[in-house]
């Protein structure tokens, strides 16, 4: 638990406690009735119109793609520095991150009989390449991870695998937890099964001919065989050449390799607080993208969301008392470097994180809050929810679930709130070609700014803490 | 005029007349009750289910980019005889028709200053190549042909010339005839101004990062310079980087050629007339694709529904007196070889052809039926609108647009029928990638069967003909 001083503005009489004592529940004075109309007035500027979509534009304009290690992420440190510093961030500094450098290079995917056809494919995030010569062989279908893993070996052997598996839409994105593994884990149960590549339908929900990237896990004691995914249309394609039975052979070809390894940044800038400085309410992004995208929506909306949000907070009459910190992470995408050495470095400064918050999900707007928070201060989040029940945002579980790259600190028991974002068309264009500027609602944009300034600035004005919270490492 | 023998069939009593009278106006005895009524009945044959979605997709699936002169196309031409043979079509032959022969070989464009990012683009179908170095200058934008035709050639000379101008989306498809003169005309114009190469926005109304090809028209005292599209958010992006007015560079390479003419050819079926098997009412669509595509909206669907509503046509009862000839066209998209070889071919069998209908606007539906028919047939076509208006097609003008391949025909005066398909996604997909099974609505494609088998019935059991036309010649 953190030691409180009780804020000078602190005044026992509340709004929202009120509201929530009578639905029969009672809080404490967690809130001055100044703070929670500060909140209401910081959400209602945010709605009438923000600078978040200038940032995004700023971002994947000047920058545009930044995987882990290129020049576009190098590019990328500094445009946030720039903007950052430019805004008014104090403290503004990096943190250097040792990242992979992973390069895609080409990717050839036919089928070859019975009936010739290119695909419009890509190699997943990772991958090996192929022999100069390419890979050729037969396909072996399965519709998903399990039914291959229970096929014999002696079925397997020599074949391209490939998993047809249809990932499904949905506004929370479940439909990715269902299917991602095809392409995390695929290319490893493949191989100890004796395939020569893995081919996957893409881990996404558009009917457009755009591969899906992202990244893949080898097994340390599996053999590495290439890993490609191919586009929803494509994958119809070769399900309907597959359909009659008969063999269908394919040509695979990819030049990606691994270099060695790079030096990226987390990127660091503060709203300092009045009165309880030395605590801490992280708001966090991530700065990389995938190479294939222009990384407006992962997660240029979630580097505009939480910089927005903080820059509002800093033009209050009235500041937090808590320091408001945003930290736009380094290779989330690759390993979440950046998350994991954040947590290192910071070490004992951990038990000053009073809660974190990631906007990773795309360009919103936020429709539910959800956290992890000790049971105590559940009513001070359902006053949270009050604030923001106005622009529809619902309440949650304590479940909820926190970014990639603020995990490392929930794990160290860090209270976190999960803002979630709207994720009904997120996969429609999440690690393609297709996140570009036009995908991203500035109206939606601006409302989930709203909701990331009205529950930082309410975290950071708390009276008490939100507790720590026990949570198994992943 | 075509000489009418009377139907064995013809009873002067109708409904479709008696409905037309009670409406104010009055024709003449078109069509016998029988024909009336089995023209409803295969209306309502194709609208409870057709193979249509099935001879798209064996067509994609089979045989995918058939680009003239291409592996694919010659794959085309085998797969259109064996389809119409084995439906049981009569006279299942081909006419011999030299295609050109272009290979768009790889394109790469990207910018180098302020902001270096890769752009989607492709070379403009017909372009020549760049030299093997690239081309790199800088860009002059200009919002329209006409903005660029007005420039002063100092201002253009040496520079690459991008045309940004959006399409507009519109179910009859408007906005494509607004801006496609910037493909097919703006090389020659930019060109002519001293430009090195042209680069446009696609001419295309979706927002995904798919490049938009087409051909263009060099002029021939023009020089010949490299034109290329990008994607809209890349156009976007472009445009992002130019608006504050500093110089933008662009880098431009293509390996795109010109290779020796081809021979391809059309494919031509019949369904025999009892009566008058001598006149022929024309079902078009045409069987080449672009590259980039699948060829499923353009125009594997205008090649299924012609079919399908031939073949539906051929399992009546109550065969229609004239001839039903389908001719899937060779090489519509790269200058309308097919349909201007069929015409010439037909030389005075063209006075034999009483009505032409193309289908070439995706995969439906049909929501509106316009001609180009002689005046005194405007009651037969306000008859047959009466039959496909429970299927929701409206009627529409006497100034309809033919199909680029019976273009020919109706300048040699062969009266048409504009079944007009709806648009309002067409432009989406059109002439890219994203042309795949996936775009096409099986419902829609049977409802449009059901317009193409009602109009030719109706057409090939009418008494008298649709009289013949006066077109200027384009």
């Amino acid at each position: 638990m953190i030691l409180q001083s009780r804020s000078a503005f602190a005044i026992p009489v509340f709004a929202a406690v009120f509201s929530l004592m009578s639905a029969g529940r009672c809080v404490g004075a967690d809130w001055s009735e100044q703070d929670l109309a500060a909140a209401a007035a910081l959400r209602d500027k945010a709605m009438s119109g923000t600078r978040a979509f200038e940032h995004v534009s700023s971002l994947v304009t000047e920058v545009g793609p930044r995987p882990a290690g290129s020049p576009g992420d190098a590019a990328a440190v500094r445009w946030a520095m720039n903007r950052l510093g430019s805004l008014g961030f104090s403290h503004v500094h990096t943190q250097d991150v040792l990242v992979p450098h992973w390069v895609r290079g080409s990717a050839e995917v036919s089928i070859v009989t019975p009936f010739p056809q290119t695909l419009v494919a890509t190699s997943i995030g990772g991958s090996v390449g192929t022999p100069d010569e390419g890979i050729e062989a037969q396909v072996l279908n399965a519709t998903s991870l399990d039914a291959l893993s229970a096929l014999p070996p002696a079925s397997v052997k020599g074949r391209i695998v490939f998993i047809d598996e249809r990932m499904q839409r949905a506004r929370d994105g479940s439909g990715y937890g269902a299917t991602v593994r095809n392409r995390s884990q695929g290319p490893s149960v493949a191989a100890d099964l004796g395939a020569v590549a893995l081919v996957i339908r893409s881990v996404g929900t558009s009917d457009d001919r755009i591969a899906h990237t992202g990244g893949l896990n080898y097994r340390a004691d599996a053999p590495r065989i290439p890993a490609f995914a191919i586009s929803n249309p494509d994958a119809d394609l070769l399900a309907r050449q597959l359909q009659p039975g008969k063999p269908v052979r394919m040509r695979l070809k990819s030049t990606a390799r691994e270099l060695p390894p790079a030096w990226s940044a987390n990127v660091i800038g503060e709203i300092p607080g009045h009165d309880r400085p030395q605590e801490i309410v992280l708001l966090a992004a991530h700065l990389d993208s995938w190479d294939l995208a222009q990384g407006a929506i992962d997660d240029g909306a979630g580097v505009a969301i939480v910089t927005e949000a903080a820059r509002l907070i800093s033009k209050l009459d009235r500041p937090p008392a808590r320091t408001v910190r945003v930290v736009l992470f380094a290779n989330e995408e690759f390993g979440t470097s950046g998350g994991r050495e954040y947590a290192r470095l910071a070490g004992d400064e951990i038990a000053r994180h009073v809660l974190a918050l990631e906007a990773d999900f795309g360009a919103g707007p936020v429709w539910r809050i959800e956290s992890r928070v000790a049971a105590e201060s559940l009513p001070a989040i359902a006053a949270m929810q009050s604030v923001l029940a106005p622009v529809d945002v619902a309440s949650g579980a304590n479940t909820g679930d926190p970014g990639s790259d603020i995990r490392p600190l929930m794990n160290a028991g860090v209270p976190i709130l999960d803002l979630t974002l709207d994720g009904t068309k997120y996969f429609d264009v999440h690690h393609t070609v297709n996140d570009t500027l036009l995908k991203v609602d500035s109206k939606a944009l601006d409302q989930s700014v709203a909701a990331f300034a009205v529950a930082a600035y309410l975290a950071a004005t708390k009276q008490g803490d939100f507790g720590r919270v026990a949570v198994e490492v992943k």
